[in-house]
């Protein structure tokens, strides 16, 4: 495996691999079994892999964990080289934005339900990087986890709206043997909160439960929300059902319902989903 | 010459053409000198050409001329096909805008000097379908006018910000023999507008003849603006010297420096500029 910093070396890299598939996997680093898992999906469907590490400035707003973001490049490396990447690209912040042209992407209604609606900004900031990797691999596949559900909706619907030729690949949320959704935010966890995470995909399968039985989608958030509410100690952030992936609250016609919750807990906050298919229900 | 009006067929063209270098000269039909100036030079440089005309609604606002803006594809048809175009790309509006997803690209200051002041939300519109073509073609190079000398700066670097994998290719503003500038809106002018519309480029050169001789700037405007206004009876948008590329009204350190104009006839609103090169001066 090659660590690649520059954007001039990766594209005289990428030129030289004309006409290979690629599969990218792009990421904040601080790698977990959820990002082996598309690193592993991209090994197995293409010639090359591609997988960055960069955490974007531009996600985080003023307030956020920019600066603490856990971060462990030399594990990353093990990582990434055990997965087979071939080219691992680790620019800095000026490498990837040398300059503030002003022209901005704006996620719009999509950015305003679930994380979005505490995170202003956050998406804009996601499709803006997203715009320059797609650009600057060229990738065949892109691959993205489900846990991260509102942003993979938003990815697959701005590559579907202007027409970039990559087709992104929806992994599922990979989870420690209790349950918890893998996450780097994890380690910030107290032994206690660690404890109570679990309940966050509990009280999203007491939902979808509900849900499947009583087709109450009310009664359904309800039982789910009250049931993390009397098991952790965190505090509910959101807990909802939209239509998927074009998140509306209504979903009569809806092939797939998003159960989707964020929770804050002292240093972290968690967030999980289930997609549910409305057919095979 | 084939023309091709859906996505789905140009996409299996251009897969069967992969590895050949592709040049791609965007349009809004109506096709002109100054449209044939792209082509030939794209001709010149690639193995494929790719035209597209689009009349794109999302770059007129709703006071605009959308649907009186001249077209004549039959006339186009045969005028690419005499200029070697190998594949004209014909989509209907539908086609390029099938939904819309509420994701949307901001142009900001950029736009918010020349023509830009006038046209509000122009540039951002001119992006989105600039977007959609350079994903949907893929091409090596991409061929503008310096007619439009701010839409080239904005896409200029729009590219540049966010690393489009395409060369943008500046292409000089093609002129009637009395020095008028072409465009597609030049027939909407009556006899008399259109003997009075070789001033724009007359007062232009008035005042970078002055800038040159004085590098009083204000002059230069003066003396350019006021040619103008004693020579046609036209109303002045915006007389403006900015540098360039990036549009600002400091240019101790530029490079370059557009002198550029916006009139309103009667009937139709025509631009000119001229680029003066600093160093050469």
């Amino acid at each position: 495996m090659k660590t690649v910093q520059t954007i001039n070396e990766l594209q005289n890299i990428l030129y030289s691999n004309k006409g290979k598939t690629i599969g990218l996997v792009p990421t904040m680093g601080y790698l977990h079994e959820g990002h082996l898992a598309l690193l592993n999906k991209a090994r197995e469907e293409n010639d090359i892999v591609v997988s960055s590490i960069f955490v974007n400035p531009a996600q985080f707003g003023p307030n956020e964990d920019l600066d603490r973001y856990p971060r462990d490049i030399e594990h990353d490396t093990e990582l990434a080289t055990k997965a087979g990447v071939d080219f691992l690209f680790v620019p800095s912040a000026t490498e990837m934005y040398p300059f503030e042209s002003g022209i901005t992407i704006h996620v719009g209604e999509l950015s305003t339900k679930l994380c979005g609606e505490s995170r202003p900004g956050h998406f804009d900031g996601v499709l803006k990087v997203i715009t320059k990797l797609f650009h600057l691999v060229q990738p065949t596949k892109a691959y993205f986890g489900q846990k991260d559900a509102q942003q993979l909706a938003i990815i697959e619907t701005f590559v579907n709206a202007y027409n970039f030729p990559v087709q992104i690949e929806r992994v599922s949320t990979v989870r420690e043997a209790d349950g918890l959704a893998k996450s780097s935010r994890n380690v910030f966890l107290s032994v206690k909160e660690r404890s109570e995470a679990i309940h966050l995909f509990k009280g999203l399968t007491v939902a979808t439960e509900t849900w499947k039985e009583t087709k109450d989608i009310n009664e359904a958030l309800n039982r789910g929300k009250s049931y993390i509410e009397q098991n952790t100690s965190g505090k509910i952030d959101y807990f909802e059902a939209l239509s998927y992936p074009n998140l509306q609250p209504e979903f009569n016609h809806a092939e797939q319902i998003l159960f989707a919750t964020a929770v804050f807990f002292e240093n972290a906050r968690l967030i999980d989903n289930i997609i549910v298919d409305v057919k095979e229900v």
